[in-house]
């Protein structure tokens, strides 16, 4: 009876259409995208602005009935997946899709946080500028959910993380008040940071309805090339090198293991080998700058080939044309997909600091042996920022079920090395559910009680996106 | 009694020498830079260890003695002076002045609180990096302060401010517990990201002793030019071509009116009129490449031959050594130096949108002259970040005291101004005592409602730098 009233006061804020119940309808949003997390919700709402989502929250307090903020539901932990309680409310941003601005002279650009990622890029290109921001998923993710999860990216060595392309939030807090924070400045000394607090925080400290994010110059010229290196330790020397030499050219540097292409070569239709040679390690490098096209071709080639001489590289191919270049890209970015297909794996989300991620390779492979006899580690990532995808696939001799069971001890291998090393057990994808518990393990008290601090002083009844993070 | 116990117990744990009680040894710490606030404090305690700034602030805390950590104490707004009830201790960072590690493979740099910000820089040079955080009192204020007042500076426009400037923090919290946050990951997403909650809190959350901050490849090449412009949308319209052309090479871009290169010109010796007629408005324009030094100074004059004929520049000088370049430089940060011998002048650091920064030029000169009849206006400013410093000198017919009875009229329609463009009152200072009255009327009642939430959070017997920022 109080489920009907509640069902019946939210179509009244957002119209009867926006509010679903339907198994069927509910049923993609009830699931992650890798399918490991199902829960169940109340009903999906649908607001189309802002004073619709504070209507929502400020009804789902009266009643202490527990939100979930869902965007494009491309999570990779879990965190936008209700818990079983069946009491959920989703808040779905879909239907906020505007970009409400594009001031190129400022380089900002205002989203919606149902604005799709691919949106917001094409919006920027329109206007002449870069929406950096680059991932797998920018077809279908939303901003709200890049905000909400800090999302990064293979361009984070050159322009940051999603915190760092935000500069300004328009926020629905757990009590359903409106925090108007969509400043487009640079510079802005007036006290707390509030921004801060939403990036990242996966939907538990309120709903991101908008955001100013951060243009930048269109870069006009591009150079990719793929190498071989004798070792991780060495591409990670050719990081430096060329940071030094081309600066803030250096737009992506990212390293394929050899057991990373070869699923690739198999399982992606076309996929060809770049080397004439299969080598251990590889390097995706791409250089941009808004000028001279041919020049930075010529400049990367000649590195390379000195780089070859003092042996730093084994064997490179620099792209001489668009196609080419994408050709390089697609069979990095083929990797998962290439592994999904392969079959179930144990995926790790970590980063070290760059001058540490040999040290992490030398020593994640014995210990992992020493205690499985085998293993088929198959890793890339962006070397750049530290951040490696460290996963592990079935080896021939084991069954599905043995493999599986592995993965408790494998993470605590993986991520007792990691945190020794002075790194993090979630680089880009965020806590959710899946490290939620895990965490616990390595953050010291004093941080976890900070954390918690933070939730109870914005949400004290614990209402939004229970179970996630915390 | 009780407090002679708690200066031996401090004592105790710095070191008697550590502990200054005398007048003569306070004085300096009692007033700020500008001379604008006095106050007094009980004593001031130089803690040489993150541990020992831990056990003072515990031992502080059962007394339930206010603090004030102090760096430099170069800050503009009176945000590192102490109340005058004469109960504060003061924590000086000054002894915890150690560079910790320098990573140059992963462009980073840990260092304690107190090190000079010129430290820093040199540290970085001396293994091939750039830190660029650039100020006039880059000399005496320490990375402590850059910190806890997000420093800005004249490169923020390509680097950002110190606050995408750090990695990680190791911090002293309200109670005297530790937290060790010291990462030098450019990816983490493990919860909520705490050190944004420090940087720019002007001390009232905690104590930062240490900081890993980002390094970047160093320049090897720049060229520096000084121009006439028509107007500031001119300058506008310039900065964007400039960074569409020369993207990331665009490292400096500052205004200044002819009324503020006149105070230089009058005031340093050895200044000299850059151009051959003097022009209502100049911009000093840097750009910085890894590589290419002629060339870059080349490109700078093609690219400002073709603005000239297109009646964007009415005049251009391209430094030919780096000695012009740093005469041209000296014109620019002389300007608060001129304006200080000048006398006294009602200053404003102002923030609005880049896009907005003309329309604010041409609405605030009208609305002060209306008001006044007569205004001496000084402006300058890191246009490439919308941040001015809109100061008034004294009019030729007023007398100072006069003059400065209007300061509060003056701030009023320059701030309402500000805000109306959707600006920011404090672009790059903080509020510290000087705005923390003025803010209330710009602010929200939710944003001061959710400020006060954390301040609570964190400390909740508001024993840190009471008075200041709420």
């Amino acid at each position: 009876m109080a489920d009907e009233r509640l069902l019946d006061d939210l179509a009244g804020i957002v119209g009867a259409a926006n509010v679903l119940t339907d198994a069927a309808d509910l049923a993609p949003h009830l699931v992650d995208w890798r399918g490991r997390y199902r829960g169940r919700a109340r009903c999906l709402v649908k607001p189309g602005a802002t004073g619709e989502v504070a209507a929502v929250v400020r009804r789902c307090v009266a009643e202490r009935v527990p939100m979930l903020p869902q965007g494009g539901n491309t999570g990779l932990v879990g965190g936008g997946t209700p818990d079983d309680s069946g009491g959920t409310v989703i808040i779905s941003l879909a239907r906020m899709r505007r970009i409400r601005e594009v001031d190129p002279v400022n380089f900002t650009l205002t989203a919606e946080a149902g604005c799709l990622l691919r949106e917001v890029q094409t919006a920027a290109e329109e206007a002449d500028r870069l929406f950096p921001l680059s991932l797998a998923a920018e077809g279908s993710c939303q901003i709200g959910g890049n905000l909400s999860t800090n999302a990064g990216g293979v361009h984070v060595l050159r322009y940051g993380n999603m915190r760092e392309l935000t500069l300004g939030l328009e926020v629905v807090l757990p009590d359903g008040s409106i925090w108007e924070g969509l400043r487009a400045l640079r510079k802005d000394n007036t006290g707390y940071d509030l921004k801060q607090l939403f990036i990242g925080a996966e939907g538990t400290l309120g709903v991101i309805t908008a955001a100013v994010l951060k243009l930048f110059p269109r870069p006009r010229a591009q150079a990719v090339a793929w190498l071989a290196v004798p070792a991780p330790a060495a591409a990670v020397e050719l990081l430096s090198s060329m940071r030094s030499e081309f600066g803030d050219r250096v737009t992506a540097f990212e390293i394929i293991a050899a057991s990373a292409l070869e699923l690739v070569l198999v399982h992606i239709p076309g996929a060809v080998q770049p080397l004439a040679d299969p080598r251990a390690w590889q390097v995706l490098v791409e250089l941009s700058d808004t000028a001279g096209d041919r020049a930075l071709s010529g400049a990367l080639e000649t590195m390379l080939a000195g780089a070859m001489e003092a042996g730093a590289v084994e064997d490179a191919v620099v792209a001489q044309s668009g196609a080419q270049a994408q050709a390089l890209w697609k069979l990095r970015e083929s990797i998962s997909e290439a592994q999904r297909i392969e079959g179930f794996s144990i995926k790790h989300d970590i980063s070290v600091p760059v001058s540490r991620i040999a040290g992490f390779l030398e020593s994640a492979e014995p210990r992992l042996r020493e205690a499985f006899g085998q293993v088929r580690i198959v890793a890339f990532g962006h070397i750049g920022d530290g951040n490696l995808h460290y996963n592990l696939s079935r080896p021939a001799g084991l069954d599905n079920d043995e493999f599986i069971a592995q993965t408790p001890l494998v993470n605590r291998i993986v991520h007792d090395l990691v945190v020794e090393l002075g790194g993090s057990i979630s680089a880009e994808h965020g806590l959710g559910q899946l490290k939620r518990d895990e965490i616990r393990r390595y953050k010291s008290p004093t941080e976890l009680d900070l954390m918690r601090a933070l939730k109870r002083a914005l949400d004290p009844a614990g209402l939004m996106n229970p179970g996630k993070l915390l």
